[in-house]
C-alpha cells in the first residue's frame, strides 16, 4: 500500500516506478493497481497516469497491467469534502469490501497517511483490518524531515509495517537524517529530483530513477517472503518453545496452532493457508482472550495512542509513598464508579490472582482486628486457624493463596499443587440459566425445600430473579436455614477455628464449567456474613466493568462488599493491571505506630502508569454514551444479544441451558455421552467448525460462549450467535 | 512551548499574537520570547518579528516584552544541515541549559516538531526534559489535515500535552475535521486568512484575530491553572485515596509524598513548591523504582512507540495454543539470553511472586515424576509432604505460595499472613561485601572452619570470588560439610517429607536489608542438589537482564540451574511481565495423555503481546554495543561505578560495607544505636538530605542503594554517587 506522509510527495510516480520495475521482470507477474479513493477526477487520474506511463516506458505488448479507479470525485479537496459538496457518500466497509488482489497489487491512498476518506474516517483507520505493508513516500523537501517522521510515527501507531520509505531528493539529504532518527529500523531510498517542466514526459527521470526502484521491488519481495517464511514456521517453533498456561501439550497438533497475525477491535487477523494460498482471515475473538476483551477498533487506536504517551511520559514509576496522574485518576474512577457507596481505599496489584490474595490478607486482619486478637499482647495466635467461606465449583485465581479459597477441584490435586489443602468452608450454591427461553433456577438437593411454587422456580427476566418481592419467599427461607446451620455447624465443630472472609462471584467457573449463582441466595450469603461480622469479598474479576451488564457485581446483587477484587477488563483488555478496593473500616485494621501493621504486601509493577492511564480510558469510554453506543439513558448496557435468539438456542435439543447477560452469552451442551469433566475435549467439533465460520472460541468443558465488548454493535453480536445457532441446530 | 505541524504554518504569528494578547491586558505580565534555533539569520529573525508586531500593535511605552534569539545560523535549512555547513556546533544539553522563564514565556521551535535541532537529535526529542505544555500551529491547507494529526501524535508520543491547536483558516474546514478526528480532546482554533501580499503590515490581521488569541491565551491561563490546583492537591488525594504497599500510612506526611510530574530516562521530574514558586525539578530515580528500571531517554522514547505499535497491532490477544509474533520474538530470545545452554521452554506470567510460584509447581512435578510417585497408582500422596532448601533472610514474593519458600521474617508474621508456615529447611549463607576497599567473606558461625585463612577471606575483585580454584579450598569444605549435615539430617528425621526444590539467588534482600551471597557457596549448594536430585531453581527476577553486570545469574554463579525466574527489568521497566523458564526434562514430566497432567496454572494476561514485545526490544538493546555503549568487548557490562569512589566509600566510618556490582551499589550504615529491624524508619535523614540533591532513595532497613540501567553513562553514575558520598562523610 502506497501512503503518502504529505500529499504532492509523488505517490503515484512511486506506483508507476514500482509497477514498470516489476512488469519489466523477464517473466513479469501481474501487476494490479487500484487507487480506492480519487479527487480532481477526471481531471486528474492516478491510475490513467499510471497505466499510460508504464506502457510508455515498457512499450511491450500484453502488458500484465490492471489500473483501476474505484471512488472518484471532481474537485481537488480532501475526499470528505468532496463529498459533502458532489455527493456519493461512500461507506468505510464498502471501501473495504472493493477490492481483492492479484500477485502484485498496489494500492495507492489519496493525500497523506492522516487524510480523511471520503466518511471522514482517517484513511490509516480505515484500511487499518488489512494491515498491508506500506511504503512511505516519504518528502524531501524542507520541513520534510519533520512530515516523514510524524507520518511514520502516526502509521506505527496504528500497528502498521513500513516496508520502505521512499522520497524525493531535493538536494537536503532528508534521507540520512532520517535514516539515523529512525535508527536503521527502515530502509530510506532517493529518487532523483522530479524535473519541474510540467510538459517533460518523465521518461528520462524514470530510467534514472530504474535502479531505485528496483531496490524498492527487492525489498517488498523480500520483506514478503520473510513474512510469510515467518507466518509458516510460527505454528511449530511455538509448539516447540512455549509452555502454554492450561494447556497439555502432548493433545496440541500442529494444526491446532493459531497464528494471530494481528488484531483490530473484536476479531482476530489469522494466518491460514487455503489451497496453496497464504491467507489473514477475520476471526472473532469470541472467548474475549480469556474474559479481558473490550475495546471495539475505534477504541483499540484510542488506547494504543494513551499507551504510547503513558510510556513516553512516565515509563513505570514506583508507587509506595508517591503520587502521579494515571495512578490518582485510575483510583479515583475507581471509587467513583465500582467502588461508588461503599469503597474508600485502592489497592493495586498485576492480576485477579494477587488481587485475591490480598483481598484475603485485609479480610483477615480485619477479622482480627474485630476479635481484638491484635490489641491484645496476650492473645496466643498459635492455635488460632482462619478460613474462607466460599463456593463449591468457584475459582479465584492460580496462585496458592488463591487457590486455597477454593473446594477441591482437578485444578487442586496433589501433582497440580502438593501445597494445596483447601482453607474454606464451600456452599453449594442454586444457580439460574435460561432453558426453553425462560429464566429458570435450580437447586442443589441439600438445600431444597418440601415443595417449590412455579413463582420461585421461574422468571421472565434476570432483573425478576434481582427483585425485592424474592426476600420473603419459601426460597428465601431455604436459603437462609442453609446458610446458618453451615455456619452454625462450623463453628460447634471448630474452637479455635474460624470463618476470616466470605468470596463471592456473580458466575463461578473454572474445572466445572461456567455457572450463573442465584442472586438473592448470594444477598443472603451476604446478610448472614454481615452479622457474624465476617469481611465479604466480591470477586469481580470477571464480573467487573460492564461484563454481565451493569458496572459492578454490587450493582447486580444489590448489596456491597467490604472488599472487591478487580482485573482483566479493567484495562479495556489491554494490559494487566488488577485492584482491590476496601471500605475505609477494613483500611483502619491496618494502621498503627508500626510498619509491621502496614499491609506488608506489594509488587514492582504496583500501579504501573500503562495500566492505570488504560484502565483510566477504558472506565470513563464504557460508560459514556458519546462512546459507547450501547449505553441507555439509565446508565445500563443494553441487550446485546437478540432475544428471540438466545430463547430460540435455549430450546434447541442439543442446548442444555443458556446464560445471557451482559457481554456474555454461555451455551452449555448435553453431554451425550461424553466425559463432562474439565479433562475431556468438551465440545471440540462444535468449535472446529465455528472457527470455519470465523468464530474463534475455546469452550469450557461442554460451555461454549460467546463474549463481545462493552461497545460491540449488537447487530456484530447478532451476526456471531446467528452462526452459533446455524451449528448447534445441527447437532441432532 | 509554540510548535509547527510543518515549516511555514505561521508559528511566528502566533506567538506575536499570543505575545500581544498578554501584554494588552491592563496590567500586563511580562512576557520573554525565546528562539533557540534560528537559521536564515539575520535576514530572518522570529524574535525581531515579534518584537516589531507587537509594539507596531500596542503602540506602549515600557512594553514587557523581552525576544531572544539564542543560536541562529545565516543559511535558511534545518538547523543540523546549517550546522554542518557553517560550524557552530550546539550541543543538545548546552541548548537545553540557556533559558530559564519569567512569567509568560514562550519558546518558539524551528520548523516542525520532528525537524532536525543543530546537533541532529529532532526538536520534539530535544526539549523533552522540560515537557512543556505545547501549542500546536496546525495546517489549514490541503493536506493540512495529515500533518496535524501525525504532529499531534508524534508529541503525544513523546509525552507532551498538547494544550491547543491553532492554524490559519484556508476555507477547507480543516478545523472542523481535526476536532472530529481528534475526539474533542484539543481545543482547534482558526485564525483568519493571512494576507499573501509581503508588504502588508499584518496590522488588520492582528486585529480581526484578536478574539481567537484571546481565546488561547484564556485556554493557556486555565490549562496552568488547573494543572498547578492538580498538582498541588495530589499530595493530599493521594493519602486519602490510594492504599500504597508496604506502607504504613501513619507514618506518611503530605510533606514525605512525592509528586511525580513524569520521568525522563533515569530522571524523575518532581513537583515542589520552593519559596511559593511551583518546580518541577529533575531527581534521579536511585531505587530504580523497585529495581524495574533500565531505559535512558532515548531508549524510553523506543519503548514508547513500540508499546504504541504493539497496542494498535495486537492489544492483546490470548496465549494458549496461539502464536504471535512479540511472545515467539521474546521466547526465543529469552532462550538464546538468559536461558542459553540450559532451558527450553518458557511459561509466562505477571510478575516475580507468579512466577516463583510457577518454578516451584514446576519442580515439585519433577521431583515426583523422578521419585515415580506419578507413575504407581497405589502411591498414596496424603502423607507425603514437599519442602523447598532455600537461604534465610531471602525472599521471592508475596503471593502464598512463594512466601512459603521463604524463612520466618516480619513480613511472614500471623498478623500478616495467617497461612504462612514456612515450608522449607532454610540454610544459612555465608555473604560477601567491599569494606575498606576490600573484597570480604563474612561466614556465619555454623559453618565456620577452625581456621580461616586470609586467601579464604579477602580478594581484589569480584571475579576473584567466581575463581575455579576456590572449589578445592578449606572454605569448600566447609561449605560441603555444613550443607550435607543439613540435607542429612533432614531426611533422617523425616520420613515421609522431602525437599522438592533449591531456590536461590544471587542477592538476598527484604526484611534483612540487602546481602550478596558467596557465589562459591552457591555452586556447591547446586551441585549437592543434583546429587540429591533435587530441581534447582533460580530466582533472578532482581538479577536478570544486567542487574549484576551479566545478563543472568547463570554466568554470574558459573552453573546453571533446572527452572529460573525472571521478572522486573525484562522489559526494559516499562510493564509488568514475568517469565518462568525450564529445561526440557522438567516440562516432560508434564506431558501424558490427559489435561490434568498439565501445569494448570495461568493468567488472563499471559504473553500480552506489549509485554513480549517490551522484553523483546529491551533484551536486544541492552546487549547489543550499538544501543548500549556500556556493553564491553567481550560483550560484558562495563564497571559502572567508579572503582575509586566505592573503596572511599567503603573506608568511612559510617560505613558498614558495600556491594558494587553492576547496575547495583548498595551501602549499608551501622546501626549507631537505631533499630536495625524492618520496622525502623533506618536511613530516613539521610535519605531526605540526598532527596535535597536530587537523589530519590528508598532505604532498605540501613541499607542504601543506588540502581542505574544498562546503559546509564558511568558519568551519571559517578556524579550521583558522589553525591551520596558527600553526604555520608558528614555521618560522624
Amino acid at each position: 500500500m502506497i501512503w503518502g506522509s504529505n500529499t504532492g510527495v509523488g505517490k503515484t510516480l512511486v506506483s508507476a516506478g514500482i509497477a514498470a520495475s516489476v512488469l519489466s521482470d523477464p517473466q513479469p507477474s501481474h501487476v494490479l493497481y487500484v487507487k480506492p479513493v480519487q479527487t480532481g477526477f477526471p481531471r486528474d487520474s492516478d491510475s490513467r497516469f499510471v497505466y499510460l506511463k508504464v506502457s510508455d516506458l515498457l512499450r511491450r505488448e500484453g502488458l500484465k497491467l490492471v489500473c483501476m479507479t474505484l471512488y472518484a470525485w471532481n474537485e481537488a479537496v480532501s475526499p470528505h469534502l468532496a463529498v459533502e459538496r458532489e455527493g456519493m457518500v461512500v461507506s468505510d466497509s464498502v471501501l473495504r469490501e472493493n477490492w481483492r488482489g492479484t500477485v502484485w497489487r498496489l494500492v495507492e491512498t489519496a493525500g497523506g497517511i492522516a487524510s480523511p476518506g471520503p466518511s471522514g474516517s482517517l484513511q490509516c483507520d480505515l484500511y487499518r483490518p488489512f494491515r498491508l505493508p506500506v511504503v512511505l513516500v516519504g518528502d524531501g523537501r524542507l520541513g520534510g524531515i519533520t512530515a516523514t517522521i510524524s507520518a511514520y510515527e502516526s502509521m506505527q501507531l496504528r500497528g502498521y509495517d513500513i516496508v520502505a520509505i521512499v522520497l524525493e531528493d531535493h538536494g537536503l539529504l532528508n534521507e540520512v537524517s532520517l535514516l539515523s532518527n529512525l535508527r536503521n529500523r527502515v530502509p530510506v531510498l532517493a529518487l532523483p529530483p522530479v524535473p519541474e517542466d510540467p510538459l517533460d514526459n518523465l521518461i528520462d527521470w524514470f530510467g534514472k530513477s530504474s535502479k531505485v526502484f528496483s531496490s524498492l521491488q527487492e525489498i517488498l519481495l523480500s520483506h514478503h517472503t520473510t513474512r510469510i517464511k515467518r507466518l509458516h514456521e510460527m505454528r511449530k517453533k511455538g509448539g516447540d518453545i512455549f509452555w502454554w498456561p492450561f494447556t497439555q501439550h502432548e493433545l496440541v497438533t500442529d494444526e491446532n496452532v493459531t497464528v494471530i497475525d494481528s488484531r483490530c477491535g473484536e476479531n482476530f487477523a489469522i494466518h491460514k493457508v487455503c489451497s496453496n494460498k497464504d491467507m489473514l482471515l477475520p476471526q472473532f475473538d469470541a472467548c474475549a482472550s480469556w474474559w479481558t476483551q473490550g475495546p471495539d477498533a475505534i477504541m483499540q487506536i484510542e488506547l494504543a495512542r494513551e499507551m504510547g504517551y503513558s510510556a513516553a511520559r512516565f515509563g513505570h514509576v514506583m508507587f509506595p509513598e508517591n503520587v502521579y496522574e494515571p495512578s490518582l485518576r485510575c483510583a479515583e474512577l475507581l471509587l467513583e464508579g465500582v467502588g461508588q457507596g461503599w469503597a474508600s481505599r485502592v489497592f493495586f496489584s498485576d492480576n485477579g490472582s494477587t488481587a485475591v490474595e490480598i483481598a484475603l490478607k485485609m479480610a483477615f486482619r480485619k477479622v482480627l482486628h474485630d476479635r481484638g486478637i491484635l490489641d491484645s499482647e496476650n492473645v496466643d495466635t498459635r492455635g488460632i486457624e482462619i478460613k474462607v467461606l466460599a463456593l463449591n465449583g468457584s475459582y479465584h485465581g492460580d496462585t496458592l493463596g488463591a487457590m486455597e479459597a477454593q473446594a477441591p477441584t482437578s485444578y487442586t490435586g496433589f501433582l497440580q499443587q502438593p501445597w494445596y489443602s483447601g482453607k474454606g468452608l464451600f456452599l453449594n450454591p442454586p444457580t439460574v440459566f435460561i432453558f426453553n427461553g425462560i429464566w429458570t433456577l435450580s437447586v442443589p438437593d441439600c438445600l431444597k425445600p418440601d415443595v417449590l411454587e412455579q413463582d420461585d422456580m421461574w422468571f421472565n427476566s434476570y432483573n425478576d430473579l434481582l427483585s425485592k418481592s424474592r426476600d420473603s419467599s419459601t426460597i428465601a427461607k431455604c436459603y437462609f436455614s442453609y446458610i446458618s446451620n453451615q455456619l452454625l455447624q462450623f463453628s460447634a465443630s471448630n474452637h479455635t477455628t474460624f470463618i476470616g472472609a466470605l468470596i463471592i462471584e456473580p458466575v463461578i467457573h473454572g474445572a466445572g464449567g461456567m455457572h450463573m449463582i442465584d442472586p438473592l441466595f448470594q444477598r443472603i450469603l451476604v446478610r448472614e456474613c454481615r452479622n457474624y461480622k465476617v469481611p465479604v469479598i466480591f470477586d469481580e474479576v470477571f464480573s467487573g466493568f460492564w461484563r454481565l451488564g451493569r458496572e459492578s457485581a454490587a450493582e447486580l446483587l444489590d448489596c456491597v462488599p467490604d472488599i472487591a477484587c478487580f482485573g482483566k477488563l479493567m484495562t479495556g483488555g489491554i494490559i494487566p493491571l488488577a485492584a482491590t478496593l476496601a471500605t475505609e473500616a477494613v483500611f483502619n485494621a491496618f494502621k498503627g505506630d508500626s510498619k509491621l501493621m502496614a499491609l506488608l504486601h506489594g509488587h514492582s509493577y504496583s500501579a504501573h502508569a500503562m495500566g492505570c492511564a488504560a484502565a483510566a480510558k477504558s472506565m470513563q469510554w464504557f460508560k459514556d454514551p458519546s462512546t459507547n453506543i450501547n449505553i441507555d439513558k439509565r446508565k445500563n448496557l443494553k441487550e446485546l444479544w437478540d432475544f428471540k435468539l438466545v430463547h430460540q438456542i435455549s430450546s434447541l435439543p442439543a442446548v442444555k441451558r443458556v446464560v445471557a447477560l451482559g457481554t456474555l452469552c454461555a451455551i452449555e451442551l448435553h453431554a451425550k455421552g461424553i466425559d463432562l469433566g474439565y479433562a475431556s475435549l468438551g465440545a471440540s467439533t462444535l468449535v472446529q467448525q465455528l472457527r470455519e465460520d470465523g468464530v474463534f472460541m475455546r469452550p469450557l468443558g461442554n460451555v461454549i460462549y460467546l463474549m463481545c465488548g462493552p461497545c460491540t454493535s449488537p447487530l456484530f453480536c447478532n451476526h456471531q450467535l446467528s452462526k452459533v445457532f446455524g451449528r448447534i441446530s445441527q447437532i441432532p
